[in-house]
């Protein structure tokens, strides 16, 4: 793990980093000593590690839980090159949907491919970051919606230290079978005009959670219209989970 | 508006009172003066003004955010006498459904009818409680689930002074009609395992709702096993939108 640079902005600190081939951020409260919970986010498609939802996220969980929070760029997004497989793909998926092919399936199995790549790199980040002094081996909280959902769910399955996870705007045709493994509390996010996630997928998704402890926020609107209180709620289902 | 007793307890009033023939209770912070929002609420089937869903639910609204509170026996709960109509179709439906009628439609055709007598009921209690000194004409916000959705529905799209709601535990069959006369913000309760509304009629009701501002909170379990962390949640969602 190797760190390329440090700034901070509003008693917040921002590390970037590099994992061998995996670009991440890391923040923490400015100062920050000793072991703290974990939040590592899954970004969007198209998105990146600082995209403007992960970073508005990411502050506040700093800012006001003192949670340490990482994310890193999915393969083919951000700071990583071009995937020449996925890129593949993804064109292909392009042309299929223009041709009249439904959407939902295509994406479902683009992501199932890509999670198969990004749940080791998740947990060598996980290994790497916990080592810090100023993180250390803490409770665990996953946070990730659309593509973010699709990888965050085998993530989740995988991984036993994560102890709650935030997931939505995901579908069961990607997911359920890795969902029927997850048992830690979920608050799960769908949008109920979600023009890319039919609403039968997501409540599917949801209804596949193994959990004791899940819980189900739909909200009016399109896929990328998740209301600004649905920030607050996962800020506090993270502390009553992690804390 | 005849107040019958008054008693306190950890900074809390209580008021018994009879409005015409409807015993009521009113919850206000003890000593409180000047106007203040004010929350209605609607008991479930079989139980009444006092259950204790209804007052854990009401002494925190009272003592973490200053608001009144009120709640009515619905005809032929609590206090009221029973009423050999209501009586006479709740004892033959219990007949129907143990020859294998199913359960939800006529429970929704119950609650429309008794929804005819309270929502003038309830609109009188709002007038009488809005003209005393410590609550006056303050925001009104409405919190009723089960048979206190059922008869909550026609009450919040018939009354203008109600400007934000928690609903939930009802069916689309009782109540999609009002739901889309709703256009007020709107937190929604379902039971994923609900034994006595079917799933998708949950979700219809929810669906029906015409508010721009609406969001479903779904839960693992069954009928009356709502988690307790939703009431956290009710209890933000109404400093949201009457403070």
């Amino acid at each position: 793990m190797r760190f390329t640079s440090e700034t901070s902005s509003d008693g917040v600190s921002e590390q970037l980093f590099t994992l061998g081939e995996i670009p991440g951020v890391l923040w923490t409260r400015q100062g920050a000593t000793g072991t703290r919970p974990l939040i590592l986010m899954g970004h969007g498609g198209g998105q990146h590690k600082k995209a403007p939802g992960i970073l508005a996220r990411a502050r506040r969980f700093v800012a006001e839980c003192d949670f340490a929070v990482v994310a890193v760029d999915v393969p083919g997004h951000g700071d990583r090159p071009k995937d020449e497989e996925y890129h593949r793909i993804a064109t292909e998926n392009q042309a299929r949907v223009e041709a009249g092919a439904e959407l939902a399936p295509l994406i479902a199995a683009f992501q199932a491919l890509v999670a198969r790549q990004t749940v080791p790199e998740w947990q060598a980040v996980l290994d790497a970051v916990q080592q810090l002094e100023h993180v250390g081996a803490g409770p665990v909280g996953y946070w990730g919606v659309s593509l973010g959902c699709g990888l965050g769910v085998p993530f989740v399955a995988a991984e036993p230290r994560v102890r709650a996870a935030v997931l939505g705007l995901g579908g069961a045709l990607a997911s359920a079978d890795a969902a029927t493994r997850i048992t830690v509390p979920v608050e799960f996010l769908l949008q109920w005009d979600d023009e890319r996630v039919p609403r039968d997928q997501g409540l599917a998704l949801f209804d596949a959670l193994a959990s004791a402890e899940k819980t189900l926020h739909a909200n009016p609107g399109r896929h990328g219209e998740i209301p600004a209180f649905e920030l607050d709620s996962s800020l506090r289902f993270f502390v009553r989970h992690l804390t």
